[in-house]
Protein backbone atom coordinates (compact mmCIF):
# COMPACT_ATOMS: atom_id res chain seq x y z
CA UNK A 1 0.00 0.00 0.00
CA UNK A 2 2.44 2.35 -1.23
CA UNK A 3 2.77 4.94 -4.26
CA UNK A 4 0.76 6.31 -6.51
CA UNK A 5 -1.70 3.13 -7.38
CA UNK A 6 -4.81 1.77 -6.63
CA UNK A 7 -4.31 -1.35 -4.46
CA UNK A 8 -7.13 -3.03 -6.56
CA UNK A 9 -9.14 -2.38 -9.29
CA UNK A 10 -12.59 -1.47 -7.14
CA UNK A 11 -10.35 0.34 -5.22
CA UNK A 12 -9.28 3.03 -7.74
CA UNK A 13 -10.83 6.14 -8.33
CA UNK A 14 -12.14 6.86 -11.44
CA UNK A 15 -14.06 9.86 -11.82
CA UNK A 16 -11.34 13.12 -11.43
CA UNK A 17 -8.36 10.52 -10.64
CA UNK A 18 -6.11 13.78 -10.07
CA UNK A 19 -8.10 13.75 -6.59
CA UNK A 20 -7.05 10.64 -5.52
CA UNK A 21 -4.44 9.26 -3.23
CA UNK A 22 -3.33 5.52 -2.15
CA UNK A 23 -0.47 5.87 0.03
CA UNK A 24 -0.35 4.76 3.72
CA UNK A 25 0.66 8.07 4.98
CA UNK A 26 -2.56 10.18 3.48
CA UNK A 27 -4.89 7.64 4.08
CA UNK A 28 -3.84 7.12 7.94
CA UNK A 29 -3.67 10.85 8.56
CA UNK A 30 -7.47 11.06 7.07
CA UNK A 31 -8.49 8.21 9.35
CA UNK A 32 -6.88 9.25 12.42
CA UNK A 33 -8.36 12.96 11.72
CA UNK A 34 -11.91 11.63 12.28
CA UNK A 35 -13.94 10.63 15.03
CA UNK A 36 -16.86 8.93 13.29
CA UNK A 37 -16.80 6.10 10.38
CA UNK A 38 -19.84 5.02 8.22
CA UNK A 39 -19.41 1.42 7.78
CA UNK A 40 -21.46 -0.30 5.49
CA UNK A 41 -22.55 -3.96 4.95
CA UNK A 42 -25.23 -6.06 3.05
CA UNK A 43 -28.16 -7.74 4.65
CA UNK A 44 -30.69 -9.74 2.48
CA UNK A 45 -29.34 -7.84 -0.44
CA UNK A 46 -29.79 -4.16 0.93
CA UNK A 47 -26.81 -1.78 2.43
CA UNK A 48 -27.40 -0.34 5.96
CA UNK A 49 -24.44 2.47 6.27
CA UNK A 50 -24.40 3.04 10.08
CA UNK A 51 -22.09 5.55 11.57
CA UNK A 52 -19.61 4.20 14.46
CA UNK A 53 -16.08 4.81 16.13
CA UNK A 54 -13.12 3.63 14.47
CA UNK A 55 -9.34 3.76 16.07
CA UNK A 56 -6.13 2.91 12.95
CA UNK A 57 -3.32 0.98 15.26
CA UNK A 58 -0.47 0.87 12.26
CA UNK A 59 -1.81 -0.98 9.21
CA UNK A 60 -5.27 -2.54 10.72
CA UNK A 61 -8.38 0.10 11.59
CA UNK A 62 -11.22 -1.37 13.96
CA UNK A 63 -14.58 -1.17 15.19
CA UNK A 64 -16.38 -1.95 18.41
CA UNK A 65 -19.91 -2.75 19.54
CA UNK A 66 -22.14 -4.87 21.34
CA UNK A 67 -22.03 -8.51 20.78
CA UNK A 68 -25.83 -8.43 20.65
CA UNK A 69 -25.70 -5.62 17.47
CA UNK A 70 -27.06 -6.94 14.20
CA UNK A 71 -24.38 -5.16 12.40
CA UNK A 72 -21.47 -6.48 14.67
CA UNK A 73 -22.95 -10.25 14.04
CA UNK A 74 -23.35 -9.26 10.29
CA UNK A 75 -19.55 -7.95 10.17
CA UNK A 76 -17.87 -10.49 12.58
CA UNK A 77 -18.98 -13.34 9.68
CA UNK A 78 -16.80 -11.71 7.51
CA UNK A 79 -19.40 -10.15 5.12
CA UNK A 80 -17.61 -8.08 2.60
CA UNK A 81 -17.40 -4.40 4.45
CA UNK A 82 -16.81 -1.01 3.28
CA UNK A 83 -15.58 1.64 6.45
CA UNK A 84 -15.54 5.22 5.41
CA UNK A 85 -14.53 8.54 7.17
CA UNK A 86 -15.42 11.92 5.64
CA UNK A 87 -14.12 15.04 7.02
CA UNK A 88 -16.38 18.18 5.30
CA UNK A 89 -13.27 21.24 5.12
CA UNK A 90 -15.59 23.99 3.57
CA UNK A 91 -18.13 25.10 1.35
CA UNK A 92 -16.56 26.29 -2.11
CA UNK A 93 -18.90 28.92 -3.37
CA UNK A 94 -18.39 29.84 -7.27
CA UNK A 95 -20.34 32.34 -9.78
CA UNK A 96 -22.11 29.90 -11.57
CA UNK A 97 -24.09 27.02 -9.37
CA UNK A 98 -22.40 24.52 -11.42
CA UNK A 99 -19.39 25.13 -9.55
CA UNK A 100 -20.36 25.29 -6.53
CA UNK A 101 -18.72 22.43 -4.34
CA UNK A 102 -17.51 21.44 -0.93
CA UNK A 103 -13.74 20.84 -0.02
CA UNK A 104 -13.45 17.44 1.69
CA UNK A 105 -11.00 14.12 2.78
CA UNK A 106 -12.26 11.11 2.19
CA UNK A 107 -10.95 7.58 3.01
CA UNK A 108 -12.69 4.39 1.87
CA UNK A 109 -11.54 0.96 2.91
CA UNK A 110 -12.86 -2.39 1.88
CA UNK A 111 -12.69 -5.35 3.67
CA UNK A 112 -13.64 -8.30 5.10
CA UNK A 113 -13.66 -7.91 9.30
CA UNK A 114 -11.38 -10.46 11.67
CA UNK A 115 -13.47 -10.53 15.05
CA UNK A 116 -10.82 -9.62 17.59
CA UNK A 117 -10.63 -12.21 20.56
CA UNK A 118 -7.25 -12.12 21.94
CA UNK A 119 -7.89 -10.44 25.53
CA UNK A 120 -4.91 -8.39 24.97
CA UNK A 121 -5.43 -7.07 21.04
CA UNK A 122 -8.91 -6.66 22.27
CA UNK A 123 -7.60 -4.11 25.46
CA UNK A 124 -5.51 -2.37 22.77
CA UNK A 125 -7.97 -1.57 20.73
CA UNK A 126 -10.40 0.05 23.66
CA UNK A 127 -7.28 1.51 24.54
CA UNK A 128 -6.86 3.02 21.12
CA UNK A 129 -10.19 3.83 20.53
CA UNK A 130 -10.48 6.19 23.53
CA UNK A 131 -6.91 7.43 23.29
CA UNK A 132 -7.21 8.65 19.68
CA UNK A 133 -10.18 10.85 20.87
CA UNK A 134 -8.56 11.98 23.86
CA UNK A 135 -5.33 11.45 24.94
CA UNK A 136 -4.75 10.45 27.92
CA UNK A 137 -8.05 9.57 28.89
CA UNK A 138 -6.80 5.87 29.45
CA UNK A 139 -5.05 6.18 32.23
CA UNK A 140 -7.61 8.82 34.00
CA UNK A 141 -10.39 5.98 34.11
CA UNK A 142 -11.42 2.78 35.52
CA UNK A 143 -10.27 0.23 32.68
CA UNK A 144 -12.93 -2.34 31.45
CA UNK A 145 -13.64 -5.20 33.79
CA UNK A 146 -13.74 -8.44 32.32
CA UNK A 147 -17.90 -8.51 32.53
CA UNK A 148 -17.65 -5.19 30.01
CA UNK A 149 -14.93 -6.95 28.05
CA UNK A 150 -17.16 -9.45 27.51
CA UNK A 151 -20.34 -7.53 26.35
CA UNK A 152 -18.04 -5.42 23.75
CA UNK A 153 -16.53 -7.06 20.04
CA UNK A 154 -13.86 -5.14 18.29
CA UNK A 155 -14.07 -6.23 14.90
CA UNK A 156 -10.06 -5.49 12.84
CA UNK A 157 -10.45 -4.31 8.72
CA UNK A 158 -6.83 -4.28 7.49
CA UNK A 159 -6.03 -1.34 5.26
CA UNK A 160 -4.63 -3.23 2.24
CA UNK A 161 -7.63 -2.29 -0.27
CA UNK A 162 -8.21 1.80 0.38
CA UNK A 163 -7.87 5.17 -1.02
CA UNK A 164 -8.70 8.72 -0.35
CA UNK A 165 -10.32 10.98 -2.09
CA UNK A 166 -10.10 14.60 -1.41
CA UNK A 167 -11.07 17.97 -3.00
CA UNK A 168 -8.85 21.55 -1.62
CA UNK A 169 -8.60 24.85 -2.76
CA UNK A 170 -11.24 27.36 -4.26
CA UNK A 171 -13.59 27.50 -7.17
CA UNK A 172 -13.09 26.37 -10.47
CA UNK A 173 -15.72 29.02 -12.13
CA UNK A 174 -15.49 28.81 -15.92
CA UNK A 175 -13.23 31.86 -17.46
CA UNK A 176 -16.34 33.35 -19.20
CA UNK A 177 -17.98 33.59 -15.65
CA UNK A 178 -14.94 35.06 -13.76
CA UNK A 179 -15.94 38.62 -14.67
CA UNK A 180 -19.68 37.71 -13.26
CA UNK A 181 -20.17 40.36 -9.65
CA UNK A 182 -20.79 37.36 -7.02
CA UNK A 183 -18.50 36.60 -4.58
CA UNK A 184 -16.21 33.54 -4.47
CA UNK A 185 -14.27 31.77 -2.33
CA UNK A 186 -14.27 29.43 0.08
CA UNK A 187 -16.52 29.25 3.83
CA UNK A 188 -13.72 26.46 5.69
CA UNK A 189 -15.31 24.59 8.43
CA UNK A 190 -14.21 22.25 11.16
CA UNK A 191 -15.27 20.74 14.60
CA UNK A 192 -15.41 22.66 17.34
CA UNK A 193 -15.55 22.39 21.17
CA UNK A 194 -18.41 24.12 23.20
CA UNK A 195 -18.10 25.14 26.28
CA UNK A 196 -18.05 21.92 28.93
CA UNK A 197 -20.89 20.27 30.21
CA UNK A 198 -20.17 18.68 33.33
CA UNK A 199 -22.01 15.66 34.72
CA UNK A 200 -25.13 16.35 37.00
CA UNK A 201 -23.68 14.19 39.23
CA UNK A 202 -19.71 15.34 38.98
CA UNK A 203 -18.26 16.30 42.54
CA UNK A 204 -18.35 20.28 41.79
CA UNK A 205 -14.09 20.16 43.53
CA UNK A 206 -13.42 17.71 40.78
CA UNK A 207 -11.60 20.27 38.08
CA UNK A 208 -11.36 19.08 34.02
CA UNK A 209 -8.28 16.86 34.21
CA UNK A 210 -5.38 17.21 31.75
CA UNK A 211 -6.80 14.41 29.04
CA UNK A 212 -10.15 16.87 29.04
CA UNK A 213 -8.65 20.12 28.53
CA UNK A 214 -6.17 18.66 25.71
CA UNK A 215 -9.56 17.96 23.83
CA UNK A 216 -10.89 20.90 24.61
CA UNK A 217 -7.53 22.65 22.95
CA UNK A 218 -7.50 20.09 20.05
CA UNK A 219 -11.17 21.31 18.93
CA UNK A 220 -10.21 25.27 19.49
CA UNK A 221 -13.38 25.24 21.86
CA UNK B 1 -44.74 7.94 8.12
CA UNK B 2 -45.83 9.09 11.87
CA UNK B 3 -45.79 8.33 15.24
CA UNK B 4 -43.25 6.15 17.34
CA UNK B 5 -43.54 3.12 15.37
CA UNK B 6 -40.85 2.18 12.82
CA UNK B 7 -42.07 1.65 9.56
CA UNK B 8 -40.71 -1.68 8.51
CA UNK B 9 -38.67 -4.68 10.55
CA UNK B 10 -35.81 -3.71 8.72
CA UNK B 11 -35.67 0.15 9.75
CA UNK B 12 -36.62 -0.84 13.74
CA UNK B 13 -33.90 -0.22 15.75
CA UNK B 14 -33.04 -3.49 17.73
CA UNK B 15 -30.52 -2.19 20.44
CA UNK B 16 -31.48 0.86 22.70
CA UNK B 17 -35.10 1.00 21.29
CA UNK B 18 -35.19 4.47 23.90
CA UNK B 19 -32.92 6.19 21.65
CA UNK B 20 -34.83 5.42 18.38
CA UNK B 21 -37.80 7.97 16.51
CA UNK B 22 -39.64 7.09 13.58
CA UNK B 23 -41.80 10.57 13.34
CA UNK B 24 -41.06 13.07 10.01
CA UNK B 25 -40.19 16.06 11.91
CA UNK B 26 -37.57 14.02 13.69
CA UNK B 27 -36.24 12.44 10.90
CA UNK B 28 -36.38 15.64 8.28
CA UNK B 29 -34.89 18.14 10.93
CA UNK B 30 -32.01 14.97 11.08
CA UNK B 31 -31.60 15.34 7.35
CA UNK B 32 -31.29 18.98 6.68
CA UNK B 33 -29.26 19.70 9.71
CA UNK B 34 -26.34 17.94 7.70
CA UNK B 35 -24.38 18.88 4.81
CA UNK B 36 -22.92 15.88 4.04
CA UNK B 37 -24.85 11.90 3.62
CA UNK B 38 -23.02 8.79 3.50
CA UNK B 39 -24.59 6.79 0.48
CA UNK B 40 -24.48 2.89 0.39
CA UNK B 41 -24.69 0.69 -2.57
CA UNK B 42 -23.38 -2.81 -3.67
CA UNK B 43 -21.72 -3.53 -6.45
CA UNK B 44 -20.58 -7.52 -7.53
CA UNK B 45 -21.50 -8.44 -3.48
CA UNK B 46 -18.99 -5.58 -2.41
CA UNK B 47 -21.15 -2.98 -0.22
CA UNK B 48 -19.78 0.96 -1.20
CA UNK B 49 -20.48 3.77 1.13
CA UNK B 50 -19.47 7.30 -0.51
CA UNK B 51 -19.63 10.70 0.86
CA UNK B 52 -22.05 13.24 -0.89
CA UNK B 53 -24.33 16.06 -0.38
CA UNK B 54 -28.02 15.97 -0.48
CA UNK B 55 -31.38 18.28 -0.08
CA UNK B 56 -34.61 17.39 1.38
CA UNK B 57 -37.74 18.65 -0.14
CA UNK B 58 -41.06 17.63 1.43
CA UNK B 59 -40.75 13.64 1.68
CA UNK B 60 -37.74 13.43 -0.69
CA UNK B 61 -34.24 13.30 -0.59
CA UNK B 62 -32.55 14.03 -3.46
CA UNK B 63 -28.43 13.40 -4.27
CA UNK B 64 -26.67 14.27 -7.67
CA UNK B 65 -23.68 13.72 -9.16
CA UNK B 66 -21.85 13.37 -12.52
CA UNK B 67 -23.57 11.30 -14.98
CA UNK B 68 -20.18 9.06 -15.49
CA UNK B 69 -20.36 8.00 -11.94
CA UNK B 70 -20.42 4.97 -11.16
CA UNK B 71 -22.30 5.42 -7.85
CA UNK B 72 -25.07 7.05 -10.14
CA UNK B 73 -24.90 4.60 -12.62
CA UNK B 74 -25.87 1.36 -10.31
CA UNK B 75 -27.92 3.86 -7.84
CA UNK B 76 -29.93 5.33 -10.88
CA UNK B 77 -30.60 1.52 -11.93
CA UNK B 78 -32.96 1.24 -9.13
CA UNK B 79 -30.75 -1.20 -6.93
CA UNK B 80 -30.89 -0.87 -3.44
CA UNK B 81 -29.39 1.83 -1.32
CA UNK B 82 -29.14 3.40 1.93
CA UNK B 83 -28.51 6.94 2.61
CA UNK B 84 -27.04 7.71 6.01
CA UNK B 85 -26.51 11.58 7.77
CA UNK B 86 -24.86 11.65 11.22
CA UNK B 87 -23.89 14.33 13.25
CA UNK B 88 -21.24 14.37 15.71
CA UNK B 89 -22.86 16.54 18.93
CA UNK B 90 -20.19 15.64 21.85
CA UNK B 91 -18.06 13.71 23.24
CA UNK B 92 -19.22 11.71 26.51
CA UNK B 93 -16.78 11.14 29.34
CA UNK B 94 -17.44 9.06 31.90
CA UNK B 95 -15.40 7.48 35.13
CA UNK B 96 -14.99 4.27 33.26
CA UNK B 97 -13.87 3.83 30.25
CA UNK B 98 -16.52 1.16 29.29
CA UNK B 99 -18.71 4.14 29.77
CA UNK B 100 -17.33 6.74 27.19
CA UNK B 101 -19.40 7.54 24.25
CA UNK B 102 -20.21 10.00 22.11
CA UNK B 103 -23.75 12.21 21.54
CA UNK B 104 -24.66 11.79 18.36
CA UNK B 105 -27.78 12.34 16.01
CA UNK B 106 -28.08 9.95 12.59
CA UNK B 107 -30.84 9.14 10.34
CA UNK B 108 -30.85 6.02 7.88
CA UNK B 109 -33.18 6.13 4.90
CA UNK B 110 -33.92 2.77 2.76
CA UNK B 111 -34.91 2.42 -0.78
CA UNK B 112 -34.46 2.33 -4.48
CA UNK B 113 -33.38 5.69 -6.02
CA UNK B 114 -35.20 6.71 -9.01
CA UNK B 115 -33.60 9.53 -11.26
CA UNK B 116 -34.93 12.61 -12.11
CA UNK B 117 -35.78 13.26 -15.53
CA UNK B 118 -38.04 16.14 -15.74
CA UNK B 119 -36.05 19.88 -15.97
CA UNK B 120 -38.40 21.48 -13.88
CA UNK B 121 -37.54 19.28 -11.06
CA UNK B 122 -34.28 18.50 -11.69
CA UNK B 123 -33.40 22.47 -11.35
CA UNK B 124 -35.75 22.56 -8.14
CA UNK B 125 -33.43 19.90 -6.86
CA UNK B 126 -30.34 21.49 -7.72
CA UNK B 127 -31.69 24.98 -6.13
CA UNK B 128 -32.24 22.74 -2.62
CA UNK B 129 -28.79 21.49 -2.46
CA UNK B 130 -27.40 24.83 -2.76
CA UNK B 131 -30.53 26.40 -0.65
CA UNK B 132 -30.29 24.10 1.73
CA UNK B 133 -26.31 24.33 2.28
CA UNK B 134 -26.64 28.26 1.49
CA UNK B 135 -29.68 29.80 1.99
CA UNK B 136 -30.16 33.08 -0.75
CA UNK B 137 -27.12 31.76 -3.23
CA UNK B 138 -28.97 30.60 -6.05
CA UNK B 139 -30.17 34.39 -6.83
CA UNK B 140 -26.96 35.58 -6.37
CA UNK B 141 -24.71 33.30 -8.80
CA UNK B 142 -25.28 31.70 -12.79
CA UNK B 143 -28.11 29.49 -12.91
CA UNK B 144 -27.29 25.94 -14.82
CA UNK B 145 -27.17 26.35 -18.96
CA UNK B 146 -28.47 23.20 -20.74
CA UNK B 147 -25.14 21.94 -20.83
CA UNK B 148 -24.34 21.49 -17.25
CA UNK B 149 -28.06 20.57 -16.71
CA UNK B 150 -27.34 17.17 -18.64
CA UNK B 151 -23.63 16.71 -17.32
CA UNK B 152 -25.61 16.28 -13.81
CA UNK B 153 -27.98 13.45 -12.65
CA UNK B 154 -29.90 13.90 -9.95
CA UNK B 155 -31.87 10.93 -7.98
CA UNK B 156 -34.62 10.92 -5.25
CA UNK B 157 -35.07 8.34 -2.44
CA UNK B 158 -38.40 8.54 -1.04
CA UNK B 159 -38.47 8.87 3.32
CA UNK B 160 -40.85 5.84 3.20
CA UNK B 161 -38.56 3.75 4.85
CA UNK B 162 -35.95 5.89 7.49
CA UNK B 163 -35.35 5.64 11.23
CA UNK B 164 -33.71 8.09 13.45
CA UNK B 165 -30.78 7.11 16.46
CA UNK B 166 -29.53 9.46 18.68
CA UNK B 167 -27.93 9.76 21.78
CA UNK B 168 -28.11 12.60 24.05
CA UNK B 169 -27.12 14.06 27.94
CA UNK B 170 -24.69 13.10 30.04
CA UNK B 171 -22.45 10.14 31.14
CA UNK B 172 -24.17 6.98 32.31
CA UNK B 173 -21.97 5.58 35.12
CA UNK B 174 -22.08 3.05 37.04
CA UNK B 175 -23.28 3.38 40.63
CA UNK B 176 -20.15 2.15 42.19
CA UNK B 177 -17.93 4.25 39.99
CA UNK B 178 -19.59 7.33 40.96
CA UNK B 179 -17.04 8.16 43.72
CA UNK B 180 -13.78 8.39 41.39
CA UNK B 181 -11.87 11.29 41.39
CA UNK B 182 -12.12 11.48 37.17
CA UNK B 183 -13.79 14.45 35.97
CA UNK B 184 -17.38 13.71 34.47
CA UNK B 185 -19.32 14.88 31.70
CA UNK B 186 -19.56 16.29 27.92
CA UNK B 187 -17.61 18.04 25.40
CA UNK B 188 -20.16 19.76 22.87
CA UNK B 189 -18.84 19.88 19.46
CA UNK B 190 -20.10 21.52 16.02
CA UNK B 191 -19.17 22.63 12.76
CA UNK B 192 -17.96 25.93 12.95
CA UNK B 193 -16.38 28.60 10.37
CA UNK B 194 -13.10 29.73 9.74
CA UNK B 195 -12.07 33.12 7.82
CA UNK B 196 -13.53 33.69 4.55
CA UNK B 197 -10.94 32.82 1.38
CA UNK B 198 -11.24 34.92 -1.09
CA UNK B 199 -11.18 32.98 -4.75
CA UNK B 200 -7.51 34.54 -6.16
CA UNK B 201 -8.89 35.97 -8.99
CA UNK B 202 -11.82 37.82 -7.22
CA UNK B 203 -11.98 41.10 -7.63
CA UNK B 204 -11.04 42.65 -4.07
CA UNK B 205 -13.76 45.35 -4.59
CA UNK B 206 -16.62 42.52 -4.41
CA UNK B 207 -17.75 42.03 -0.93
CA UNK B 208 -18.97 38.94 0.77
CA UNK B 209 -22.79 38.73 -0.49
CA UNK B 210 -25.59 38.44 2.15
CA UNK B 211 -25.51 34.55 1.04
CA UNK B 212 -22.34 34.20 2.39
CA UNK B 213 -22.40 36.44 5.34
CA UNK B 214 -25.79 34.27 6.66
CA UNK B 215 -23.17 30.66 6.00
CA UNK B 216 -21.05 32.77 8.30
CA UNK B 217 -23.00 32.97 10.65
CA UNK B 218 -24.68 29.81 11.00
CA UNK B 219 -21.61 28.18 11.20
CA UNK B 220 -20.54 30.89 14.04
CA UNK B 221 -17.30 31.41 12.61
Amino acid sequence: MTGDTAPSSRTRVRRLPGRAAYDAVTISSVLDAGVVAHLGFVLDGQPYVIPTLHARVGDAVYVHGSGASRAIAVLGSGAPACLTVTHLDGIVLARSAFHHSVNYRSVVVLGRAVPVTAPDEKLRALEAFMERVTPGRWAEVRAPDDRELKQTSVLRFDLGEASVKLRAGGPGDDEHDLALPAWAGVVPLHLAAGPLEPAADLDPRIEPSPAVRALIERFGG
